[in-house]
């Protein structure tokens, strides 16, 4: 298969595009770097991105910005970055990619724990995890022409905690996290969120 | 308790400002009547609305406009609809009503079916639903002052159906839907989903 990876280079995207290497044709999209680039917060970068690819059969996404604050100091534009890029920049992906995706593709979208398990700091992303699963399970009755959409939901990423500082202990391996890509992309499943833990 | 009700002229808010006048101190406000006006979409606004009605202790917000349209002929516009009315107008009534409410008090706040049972056609409902229960999700553990957040999912309401002339057998009466709103108020849930159907 002809597949896209949006944050190819990404500490999640790097293990999903070497287990998929080999078996499928990966095409890597970075936001500043890869075989071509996106800005997701930009509708004419998603749709520049589109043109020069062609058509493709699935598309993952394992990108998108949104803000940790505390939720007396979240400004207007925490909120926006998170609505502008992961959560809309995300769905434009799958609006866009409508067009020239397939018969039978797949989207694989991103969304992250705090969508059901909140923690301090978190009300913003909360707010766009839980949004982009609900995007998915409402688009996925409605896609024609046998295509399928899931969402992966990672939790805390072991890798992302030893760059952070932080004791990596209950983190997962990206590269685990990886196989709940490639399952939505080889599998049956549509308009599920696939908690990552599940591949452990 | 001095309890704001936006939205209060209707279908839901009616039987909700009925259900609380005389047990409590009730101030109504919709788009275009009520003892006050409001634009959700706008921070302004609701900041003109707070600085007039002073301190109080809890908030009902029955409101939001969100988009209905097939995934291939969603707009930018329709998304940006539920974006900023139903999802940011909500969040943003909690984020400015933080600075005056009274200690203890509590906000309750709208979703919907679709956010977990989705129809098509609903996918942007689906995704601002979804959304804002997250956002309550990862408030409430946040809130200081021994402050509550819910949020109330109904279902399909009778009311609703008949003005669009559906079949309202499947729907639920707008007085019962109330109920939830009434318990989100006078209990001790904090960072709940109440679905409205519960309360049949």
């Amino acid at each position: 298969m002809k597949v896209i990876v949006i944050g190819a280079t990404g500490t999640i995207g790097k293990p999903v595009v070497e287990a998929l290497e080999g078996r499928h044709q990966v095409i890597q999209v970075g936001h500043s770097s890869g075989d071509y680039r996106v800005d997701l917060a930009s509708q004419t970068s998603i749709a520049e991105l589109f043109a020069k690819i062609g058509s493709f059969d699935a598309l993952l996404s394992v990108a998108g910005q949104a803000a940790f604050n505390p939720l007396e100091k979240l400004t207007d534009d925490d909120f926006n970055v998170g609505l502008q890029n992961k959560l809309m920049g995300q769905v434009n992906l799958v609006r866009q990619g409508l067009k020239t995706i397939n018969d039978g593709g797949s989207f694989t979208l991103t969304s992250g724990v705090l969508s059901q398990e909140p923690m301090p700091g978190g009300a913003a992303i909360s707010l766009v995890n839980s949004g982009l699963e609900g995007f998915v399970r409402g688009a996925a009755i409605e896609l024609p022409r046998g295509l399928r959409i899931n969402i992966v939901s990672p939790p805390w990423v072991k890798e992302t905690m030893e760059a952070m500082g932080m004791d990596s202990g209950p983190g997962l391996a990206a590269a685990v996290v990886a196989r709940a890509y490639v399952e939505s992309l080889e599998g049956t499943a549509n308009g599920q969120t696939l908690d990552a833990r599940r591949f452990a």
